[in-house]
């Protein structure tokens, strides 16, 4: 497998902290998770925690950043064995290195709580308004056409199908599949989010976007079916 | 990696060339060429032949099913080195294999034929009306939705990013970007495919399905943008 991600790199934006930057970068592994998505994360939660701010809430700003920098390092443990869960093994990982690397106890449990909260499947919903922020700024990232293509990114790199088809040749819409594909991930997954927003610049920002993805998802079903509707 | 692409077996779709079918699929390496993708082909080309036939063109349904099949045999050699042309390579290696499994020395050759012209960057223009069909129903796979799906699965397996940002933070839309994304690819490749076609009902079928990848184009960029917007 050829690996172009080292053409794409570009400069820290992050000046207050590079080192965390640095960490992050070198944690990735896959490009539905790689640096730009961290990045789009960071600048949604920015976006949404200026509006909580504003509307009098308190947010810290710090921790959200490092939390938003941090909250995918342990993706890599994930892939490899698929029981781990990255958000409390990238919880801990991320609690490790900032104290190893000289942030205090409150400030690294903290970003350690975020992290921990912050998956769509987990039982833990989040608390911290810090924690509420970085969940939705990174749920966005599972809407609208964004999310299409990074789910068909992230299907590529486990090696599932667009669709299954049936015994009889039909092709599935995702609805009652049992097997994983693209098109039953968005009807689990993708079509659900846009209600479980915590904030209401996130809900705004989701919302907004869902119907590329519906539009998406109606266009590549139709397209398949006509395809196979020609019985051979 | 995982690979849960045999989850997905179905039964053998031509019952006419079952051990072609049989070999077609111990050829195949990634998802974005999967058997689903060689069956569409399939199915596109005997629509589009069935119409050309109508029309009173003189189809070899043989060659063309055969063609078809095997038409991506090379992709695993190309992957694993880029200057390996599929096309050219996997005409020789279908043209081979069936030689060796006793078919004659012209069907195999009309085979090869039209695996060897099928590619969209070739400077070898298909000639005869199977070439011509097989060229026509491969490149119905990167319009429409599926096209920018199939793109997104390539995009993974190559391990190249969504979009490029310049140096100043800009994403790049795709139209003069130097270094390779899916952005780039859609402007290179998928945004100029819908009028290289061959046959008339290719051209039609191409032609429905723009608005979906134009779409898709413009809401992935839009989203993008949006979110970089923000200054850090």
């Amino acid at each position: 497998m050829q690996d172009n991600r080292e053409k794409n790199s570009r400069k820290p934006l992050m000046a207050k902290f590079p080192e965390v930057e640095t960490y992050m970068k070198s944690c990735l592994c896959d490009v539905a998770h790689d640096a730009e998505h961290v990045y789009r994360v960071l600048n949604y939660a920015l976006q949404i925690a200026e509006n909580e701010a504003n509307a009098g809430g308190e947010v810290d700003f710090d921790i959200l950043t490092v939390a938003c920098l941090l909250h995918d390092i342990s993706r890599p443990e994930q892939f490899a064995d698929p029981s781990i869960d990255h958000a409390t093994h990238g919880a801990v990982k991320a609690y490790d290195w900032l104290i190893l690397n000289g942030y205090s106890e409150e400030f690294s449990n903290a970003v350690k709580n975020c992290i921990e909260m912050h998956r769509f499947r987990s039982n833990n919903p989040p608390e911290s308004i810090e924690a509420k922020i970085l969940f939705d700024a990174d749920k966005l990232e599972v809407c609208g056409a964004i999310g299409i293509a990074r789910t068909l990114l992230h299907n590529a790199h486990v090696m599932e199908p667009l669709y299954t088809v049936s015994e009889e040749g039909l092709v599935q819409n995702g609805k009652k599949d049992k097997q994983n594909s693209f098109l039953r991930e968005y009807k689990y997954k993708l079509e659900k989010i846009y209600d479980k927003f915590y904030t209401k610049h996130g809900t705004k920002l989701a919302k907004k976007r869902k119907p590329a993805a519906k539009g998406f998802y109606k266009a590549i079903l139709a397209e398949v079916r006509e395809c196979y509707r020609q019985e051979v």
